[in-house]
């Protein structure tokens, strides 16, 4: 595997999980694979469970991690071809990749869309952008668009708790305050679906995903039906993607309660964090039996240890 | 040990204070004692001597350490029960604490009081509802009302230049421009009556402590008086406790200065940095012999490790 | 060797080139030269290259590495003598260097000049000050005048690449839109100088360095004349120093180009990075064979590797 940026094939995946599972039972069983290597965690946004989650398996795999916040450890970077740079930024992402590529085995970045240039946010200007100039094995540690490790977890965590084999999958859009990225949705869609979950999405008129992540699910506006008969159930907000970045309702009767879950007793609740309590997912959910947010923000050490090793080797 | 957070009692007082001594002259004695184990030092405030000695003593004991500026690279922080997260705080506690306490063996935080609401800060509400949701062994790097591993430096620190059994050790209130937190001289007066050290406290009027934490000492408002005879002097601002938060007076004329160390001639001078040099404490004195910050702040490498190895055992 | 901050002499920067082509070819060689020492990598100011190369270069020679943001993680120093702390400055110099030189075997410092004291920068107040209190061997990661680990790297870049004993190495200015110091023209001036190069500086009139720096170079307002046959152009902004701190023309047409090199067919370019594209360089350049900016950052860890074998050794 050269790099590790969105979903393959089932078989991949597959590959994954189980690797993934097995590092759980035995994190030190490849304590040397990665003796001598480095890797770069680049950031451009926030992160806390991607950041740490990373070092930690780097480090389970003997690797040695260097974290950058680029632009605010190192220089504002500038992402457009041909431009004359007499404005804010500072150094292009062809020196700065190329030189982070030079430095290190692998490199990781996460780098958030800017929800105003759907186009370029579509095509990843962004991270693929770096990754051409970086020359060197590339995990996305969430993209414009996707958002792989986290699904990766996700689906060891579903793999995990499930107990029948193609469970219903619900992924039921919540209310927030501030514009959010599709990528952790859009990623989920495509996991899930790709791993031949029956897959149900439900949002508020308006809020329809991109298709391209989205095909082979059943769609559904009315979040009582789709919940009904859940086995899991993942909360989460994203902006309008066809007035592209823009909040239509704050929806705040879509916040996922216990009284919505009536009608399905056994679903486990998902939620990739950070969460915003009471306004996406109620406290109820959160602190009772159904959430598996932990499960999924611990399962993000042995994703990453599964990904970098199939790289390493 | 399970976790460390404040004075406990002379005796485990005393044997951190041996092994600290131990540490420092061997430090390298358990460089085994940590493998496999990660230390996550979390701030949610700057830090300078705590993060870096912290730093050294989990590597002096084979342990990583991974640093995270929580608000600052992850996300700001939700520390109300039951609140509707419509605001600024991106997580809230509950998640943040519990996942990080997955990723790591010992967690240690930092954690500054509000010094507007007085009850939440007395009851260290940040920092006792971190380390309920961590689950894991926890260290203060400082928090609402104390800073224990800055009080164990101090005494290892007392223990090494002391000629007689039963110093005088004096507390001594200084200038600041800023509302500063009581934790230090909380803590010192804390362990200084702990350790059986014969404490007198001065301040000018109003700059009462907590008398949790003074309880034993000789408190006085005449600096003059407090300072005769002393054998260690430790100078520190602290803001109003009773009408908390606020700044009653600058109090210019309680800079400690060699004229005020007169009837004091061998006094030692202590402070737990950073110091405002000309405010609290007068050149002559930081720059001459008397002054034992340097050795306070070397200090700190090995409280923390024998802190540390004390959790690890 | 106790500290790196300048040009020594030719022996001294001869075997450091050797020394760091030793190592680009075998960077493993010293794998445990460095085991058990510590080196505090102090940033007053952004860095990418500089940070991570330094920090490469010390895991590659068995060394730990602790990053520091010092006004960012810890408080914003003070380095005023005898001033009354009572303004914005949380700590001394005086205690911050003592107290990281009794952390760290070895401390590196970034202190970008002020550009508006002059003699303060010209004296390397700063860099000096903290150097002088931090008692221990320092590395320079840029001062207000020189960046000598920049210019070693360019002196390595330069001997790999040269085709003649004696090349002809110009330095020519190039628009910036911000005052920008005057380390990397000073230090790169210093070295190839020291190397004994036939070295050329052209700038617009006014635009004049420090002669202390440029004794004995070609100096000429004629850019076209200093570019002819040239084998080496190495492209920098610097601000105005006589005028200090100035920028007295936007100088757009002291661009470097392709149309510019019609007279040095064979001249390879370089720039110590970060660079505007098209305001001090064109695309054409930095995107074609002449370009030597990667090879420059590549070199810049075997720089830092060399100088830290021969403190450490």
């Amino acid at each position: 595997m050269k790099s590790f940026t969105q979903f393959k094939d089932y078989d991949s995946a597959n590959e994954l999980i189980e690797t993934a599972l097995h590092y759980k039972k035995y994190p030190y069983v490849d304590a040397s694979l990665g003796k001598g290597k480095r890797i770069g965690l680049i950031f451009l946004n926030p992160s806390l469970r991607t950041r740490v989650s990373t070092q930690i398996a780097a480090s389970n795999l003997g690797m040695e991690a260097i974290v950058l916040n680029i632009d605010q450890d190192g220089w504002a970077l500038e992402f457009e071809d041909g431009v004359k740079m007499n404005k804010k930024s500072v150094e292009h992402v062809k020196e700065a990749a190329a030189v982070l590529g030079s430095y290190f085995d692998i490199l990781a970045l996460r780098a958030f869309p800017s929800l105003t240039d759907k186009e370029k946010d579509m095509e990843e200007y962004i991270f693929t952008t770096f990754a051409k100039y970086a020359g060197k094995p590339i995990i996305s540690l969430e993209s414009a668009t996707r958002h792989p490790l986290q699904s990766l977890a996700d689906m060891i965590t579903i793999k995990e708790q499930k107990v029948k084999d193609k469970p219903k999958v619900v992924l039921t859009w919540a209310p927030h305050i501030k514009a959010i990225p599709h990528a952790v949705a859009n990623s989920f869609a495509e996991w899930a679906l790709g791993c031949d979950y029956d897959l149900t999405i439900t949002h508020p008129p308006g809020y329809e995903l991109d298709e391209k992540f989205t095909q082979g699910a059943h769609i559904t506006i009315d979040q009582e039906e789709a919940l009904k008969d859940a086995d899991f159930v993942y909360v989460k907000n994203w902006c309008v993607y066809h007035d592209y970045g823009k909040i239509q309702m704050m929806g705040d009767d879509w916040m996922l309660t216990e009284e919505k879950l009536s009608a399905s007793p056994n679903a486990k609740i998902m939620h990739c964090l950070p969460v915003r309590r009471n306004l996406e997912i109620s406290d109820e959910i959160l602190d009772g039996k159904r959430s598996l947010v932990q499960e999924q923000a611990n399962n993000r050490v042995f994703a990453a240890q599964a990904v970098l090793s199939k790289i390493l080797k």
